[in-house]
């Protein structure tokens, strides 16, 4: 014990949470006419490699300042942004070749989705309103040459009214629950899948806006459709659809909160309740995560490092 | 200065934040099949009245426990929601006549809504997704046999990504903005409206829902359809658009913050930015609020009395 | 009903949340030996006159822009802050002494507090810890030349493990609550009093600092002192206390969520619970607001016009 | 490519953050008079091991309830709590030895910090004020036989108004950060360190807690005393501090924002500004992210699994 010499461990820098909004306009440069469409990130850049010297002397002749890697965001953002993804890999591959001593990083991006307004029926050129709960996520990982690509959402908030059971469960000195053949399933989707192969036709963005808005569609899906006997069962089930959809993605995870529906107990004011009035419980809360993966296939750790949370 | 005796002046008291959900079955009472409708609430209920004694001298006699006003919440949504606006008034008539020393109070709601899940092109019947960005709000005040309605959103997100300038105002030494004829006008909309009378067909809930459905969708119209000259001037039109078209609503209130979109400066990396990359700022924010109302028409002071914020 | 022409009401606008920080140096100018003193604001200044052509036409020429409030928080801070009270003082000065159309406004801030880092026991000359939870809070506005300086804190989180019960309230239909006469009592507190007159020294900085830090003990102590019979009772008392203590404080408002903490009820496994095991709740809670004032005294609404949220 | 059957990977379940609140009464069971402690926890617990079949086929035989686990928490607070870290041992213990399919899991608390009023100058028996914004942090991992325990803090906000440079760095195309002899430097400290022997005395609880308010006093201490080239000079400093204080703690890791605080430009105001008024940014920050360790010992990525962020 405590023998060693005190010495810097794996370690990452950069700057966080770049607010990015592009506009693409249709015609000529700087069209204030045409149809615009907008793409709204929060970019977060973060390197790895030979930075020992700053953190044992504060030598800073190899640290890529933070100030630099936002500009680079916002440089790079002139040229155009494609996916989340096209524009993580291409600032993964900017700072990994431009300095010998960056030998890899983390490249992270939420997407904030905006609607556009209609107005008399007809979608409005210019004029957006943001829609939805849920934020697309996107994460790029670098270890030298190899590269890994996580993409998911957050905050995907989903509810069913029945079709869902709990029971059968064990029993012990604390088990007080009673068990349900029928109860409100409510949760917050977080989700991350991992692309063994980038999905086709991801040079021209197509690839990747498309996978997401299948595997979020079959989220949803999958989640209204299966007859759900626990939480889990119900996770299982989204993360093989997406597995048995796309054979381009290894793995997913998922880790979902159950947001308990109380049903209330109106007896005492002389009322029944058949199913009807809920309350909406804050805290404490389950929390269910799985991985879902195929048989036989090479974990890859590292595309999941810093990925929160979960096993 | 400092010469009468110290008293209570204004208060009021209750339960803040009950989360209540109702499902409605279609079909047999308990049903599981068939198609469910969820009403997603957040209810607050305070009590104005004679509760002096329980300041002075802790005497209880007359404080209805915020418990109870929790429970009979819940209680009072066994029998049917409707609008919250509907719920709200059926409270205030049920603590303004039940306790003879309670002569006012606020009640209030959000609503969260809630769309269908769509499976294979068809909206489930059981199954949600949390939808759009904001909140629907509600608030009812009760002095004695008057009874003001409030409603309104909150946190509905626009952006437009052209269409806006803002220019000719007035330099001194503190002044350093450029003027711009073109630039990126993004606000997250509160708006509050007073119903001088009540909606037609209140009674069934369509009133005041469908009030709050066309409300929104001219506010949203609105801010897509003016070339905007200043962010004041687009929320007085906000404003004026629901006046004009619902005779039943006295004035409107709105509060916008105007979330900078700044033109990042691409020069210094020899690069132009003909209105495409913007850093979307957080903090410091211009904050712009408004009354639109009619001429000569009462105000109702006690309606605003504790709405926050603004004039 | 929907008779009059629809005209602008009461308005304001400005920045919100300039974020400021002061290093007050010791000795010689731009030293970085000597002891440093720092000051953390949080500063929102908003003008209120003759707008109306701005939301009806979108002229500007009376609109001093948002970016010159912002500008002019940070050039007046160049010269000192003292109380944030008197940071807004000036402001409110400046503004409507400066634009002939500015004849008001509100200037609001938010102290964020900092202590000495401790070394060896001593406090470190230039490296601080953020402590305490609570926010002083300070909102002057102005209407014309009458000025109207509000202090206050908010987050004050306080917990007494017993001293505090709550019985003798009225059961109805809807009341299950059991009487209890040893309770948890948490809050968190939110305060705003009036100076009547500005404290002794206040043109120094030391009377509104010295008041705010003798209110809040008082608030304090009295919290702990009393034996609670309602948390309607504790609030009373604690406006009191700084009413009878403070003659040039007209008025004091308290807005005072009841933080349940519920007993566990452990007898399923078998173990009884003698006060000992809580369950902290977070929604619904109760919420008690009051105004404590001197009898006979006006109120004076204009300094409360934009408080959130009570009576 | 997507070859092999899809399975369910590492999964884990639970309940999460039951809000515990545990009063120690000085002198008789249920006694109100005497000293009270308050120990006040937000406690997470989650298992591992064969769930499989109710995964796949929802099937709950095995499945503890995450409401089972919520009731183990709150009745094994009833025997005392001590350090948090002993909370969660004695948990982790429970689930792996009385359910033969559970081989692990992952224990969490936060617990939130309570300073005694002060009345007459003397700290009050039972009434308390929330101090301090930082938030002490445990996690208990069990994997079979095996024990790992972190210890941390996050919310630590510090700040120091000189004796912190940047100079030195590289600069490329997108490089325009001037180098500074001078500048603030702020940030919020998140720390986690793992024991690789728990701390003497840790059975009394005495060792946790007294480790624990040693390495947030060094932190702080080492953060004061450096005078700083980088902020990753500055949390390496720190973690080194931390190791060669304790040799129980085998690694420590940090994760601390770069909190920007901007020297305004007053110079189009006439005015200077040597060092004094500053801009304090909300987003982007930097953000700096390291692990100090001993040489050739032993990594344990299974007491990392779960932790949130970094390398």
């Amino acid at each position: 014990m405590a023998t060693g010499d005190v010495v810097l461990g794996e370690n990452q820098y950069g700057k966080a949470e770049c607010r990015l909004v592009r506009v693409d306009r249709e015609g000529s440069t700087g069209s204030t006419s045409g149809k615009h469409r907008i793409t709204d990130l929060t970019v977060t850049s973060q390197l790895r490699g030979d930075f020992a010297a700053c953190h044992t002397d504060g030598d800073n002749s190899q640290v890529v300042a933070t100030d630099t890697q936002k500009n680079t965001v916002y440089a790079f953002a002139r040229d155009g942004i494609g996916a989340p993804e096209e524009l993580l890999l291409r600032l993964a591959e900017h700072f990994t070749t431009g300095f010998p001593w960056v030998d890899g990083g983390r490249w992270e991006a939420q997407q904030h989705s905006w609607d556009r307004i209609e107005v008399g029926g007809e979608p409005h050129d210019h004029s957006f309103v943001r829609t939805g709960r849920e934020t697309r996520t996107t994460l790029v990982q670098r270890d030298g040459d190899e590269v890994f690509v996580l993409a998911g959402l957050r905050d995907l908030t989903v509810l069913k009214s029945t079709g869902s059971e709990f029971a059968g469960f064990p029993r012990d000195r604390y088990t007080t629950l009673p068990e349900t053949d029928d109860r409100i399933l409510a949760t917050d989707v977080t989700a991350w899948w991992r692309y063994a192969e980038l999905p086709p036709g991801s040079d021209g963005s197509n690839g990747f806006d498309a996978t997401y808005a299948a595997v979020r569609d079959l989220l949803l899906e999958t989640f209204a459709d299966l007859h759900s006997l626990a939480l889990q069962q119900t996770i299982f089930a989204m993360g093989k659809a997406v597995l048995e959809a796309f054979p381009g993605i290894a793995e997913v995870r998922l880790s979902c909160p159950n947001n308990h529906h109380f049903l209330v107990d109106l007896a005492p004011f002389g009322l029944d309740n058949p199913g009807e009035v809920f309350l909406a419980a804050d805290r404490p809360y389950g929390l269910i995560q799985a991985t879902v993966q195929r048989e036989g296939e090479a974990r890859e750790p590292r595309a999941w490092a810093t990925v929160a949370g979960f096993a």
